[in-house]
């Protein structure tokens, strides 16, 4: 990490670049880490705008909320917007910023383990839709992203360890064997956090670096998502079972995706058992029916990486390769959940 | 213009570059021009979207309407969607496949002359938001622009005329004395069309190819539209004047500017004088109160291509070359209102 995070905006606030500076926040972040965020960036001339939290919010009306709160402030293009908060927050705040007046300049804040090392990377932006994640949004990437621990202080231990799906998921995309999963299990998830944002937060930026629009190898990234972005949209529509946070859904993901992966490419089975030990230690147990199945299947398949009707998946091989665009039956996706259940 | 307008869509559909296709079309357009379309493209398979028509539809609201449509036709990241239309439809169509699951592919169809000399081109899309004009959008680039002035024949006089008002601001930008204001004004403005879309299209392609962003040189295509865009938010948002055609409004502020670029820059008042005698033939002359010019003088303060609450207009020399980010003073604003209604 850099010495001094908050270096670069600094620098260019003070030598004027722009005409005026807005901070989004959401209830949460305003309430606890907005103090921290003034004090340490040192801004002393910006407005507030303030969003509902939540992914539920993550939605047209908030966009249309802070387009309309940017005019009423005569935003120009030479406005910045900083996006202080989790997921949610820095997916809106860079929708909106790259699309008002055909785009102005953000710099990206995450408050949460997920957004230090996974959403406020790689340049996707964007909105959920009639219930189907992110179905609306651009490629734009923020001009600066400022990754302090700090604000993970201000978070419940929930909220802390929703971070860690996507902490397990790029062990297992990465080539270093000192962040393979099996060093990952041996760490303390909360006294080496800052090693963790630092080299977690890398792997997924090398991987995005050589694919920015997701032509091609970046889909590995979506080990995981096929089933876990399913289930997610699934329990925000369905009033069948409570609705799961982003990480809750992830883990149910990476836990079936790996188990088809043992199924279909021979990834060792050890490894996923040793996923779900260790996973169930931090995230509850999702139950779930067999018509829940069905609805988690339906929206699979219309799931925006996907074409033609078909499911793409990413599985990992024998050697823990991934390979991308594999195509998976009904019958192993229902073994997978029994297995899961278990 | 290429021999056969259509051959790199018939070709890309021909080899199954697509999943589905989509045309987008308003209500003149699906009635006058879909099937002329469909006769040259050969496109047999595809899904129509209707939107209304006008400028007053170019909102939120309409987009929300076609995300909808192409998510319940199950649109995937390799669908397609041809913009069959004017300017707002163009505009709003672009915008609608840059930010549907992050951006398919688009192609432009324009029907009307000003979208063949001016909106098809650029990169520019967007939508009109708070009574603002294309204050919502992102630059993005149709995969294919087909200008075919077969399109023209279905548009009333007055419609048609509408797209002359880019045609004199493309004279007045480019070097080539077969090109300025006072060859075009020898031209059958009825029967040369051909040669005008062909030339003056691409007077603007090369402005924007050394600027894609706007960040400087492009800033000169704003001639006429600082007063021109102001003048036609204002007409929809008051009720003192009757809601004005974009041609309209910007022939007004080419002639006010053209007029200011006299009284500060000494651009020649004879080429004013003949610009507005020439316009007045072909475009009906709007009444100005002056608490409309205070109106029209507001909105102007908060046009997206302003920064620190002043007015940055483009201003042409005494040699007729471009002046951009001048400052104008309200009272040689109101001198210029008073040189038009004269």
């Amino acid at each position: 990490m850099k010495d001094d995070q908050y270096s670069l905006l600094k620098e260019k606030i003070k030598s004027n670049d722009f005409n005026s500076v807005f901070i989004l926040v959401d209830e949460n972040t305003d309430k606890y880490c907005l103090k921290i965020f003034i004090d340490k960036s040192e801004i002393n001339n910006y407005k507030k705008i303030v969003i509902k939290s939540g992914e539920e919010n993550k939605n047209i009306d908030t966009c249309i909320y802070i387009w309309k709160e940017l005019n009423s402030h005569k935003a120009d293009r030479k406005s910045l917007i900083i996006n202080l908060g989790g997921g949610v927050l820095t997916d809106i705040g860079g929708f909106v910023a790259s699309t008002y007046l055909r785009g102005i300049e953000f710099v990206n804040v995450p408050t949460t383990l997920l957004g230090m090392v996974d959403a406020a990377h790689g340049g996707k932006t964007g909105i959920d839709f009639l219930g189907l994640k992110n179905q609306i949004g651009v490629f734009s990437k923020p001009i600066d992203l400022i990754l302090d621990s700090i604000y993970l202080k201000t978070l419940s231990k929930e909220e802390y360890l929703n971070g860690y799906a996507e902490v397990f998921k790029h062990s297992f995309l990465t080539e270093s064997i000192d962040l393979s999963f099996n060093s990952l299990i041996k760490l303390d998830f909360f006294n080496d956090v800052e090693f963790i944002i630092n080299k977690y937060s890398d792997v997924k930026k090398e991987i995005v670096k050589i694919d920015k629009y997701e032509s091609n190898s970046r889909k590995v990234l979506n080990l995981g998502h096929t089933i876990g972005h399913a289930l997610e949209s699934y329990s925000h529509i369905s009033n069948n079972i409570g609705k799961l946070k982003h990480g809750e859904a992830i883990i149910v993901g990476l836990i079936t995706e790996l188990y088809i992966s043992n199924k279909l490419k021979g990834f060792p089975l050890e490894t996923v058992d040793k996923l779900k030990q260790v996973s169930l230690k931090y995230f509850r147990r999702i139950s779930l029916k067999d018509s829940d199945l069905k609805g988690i299947y339906d929206l699979m398949i219309f799931d925006k990486k996907n074409d033609k009707g078909t499911v793409n998946f990413v599985l990992l091989n024998r050697g823990g390769k991934p390979m991308i665009d594999q195509k998976v039956d009904n019958d192993i996706f229902i073994e997978a959940f029994a297995y899961y259940n278990k």
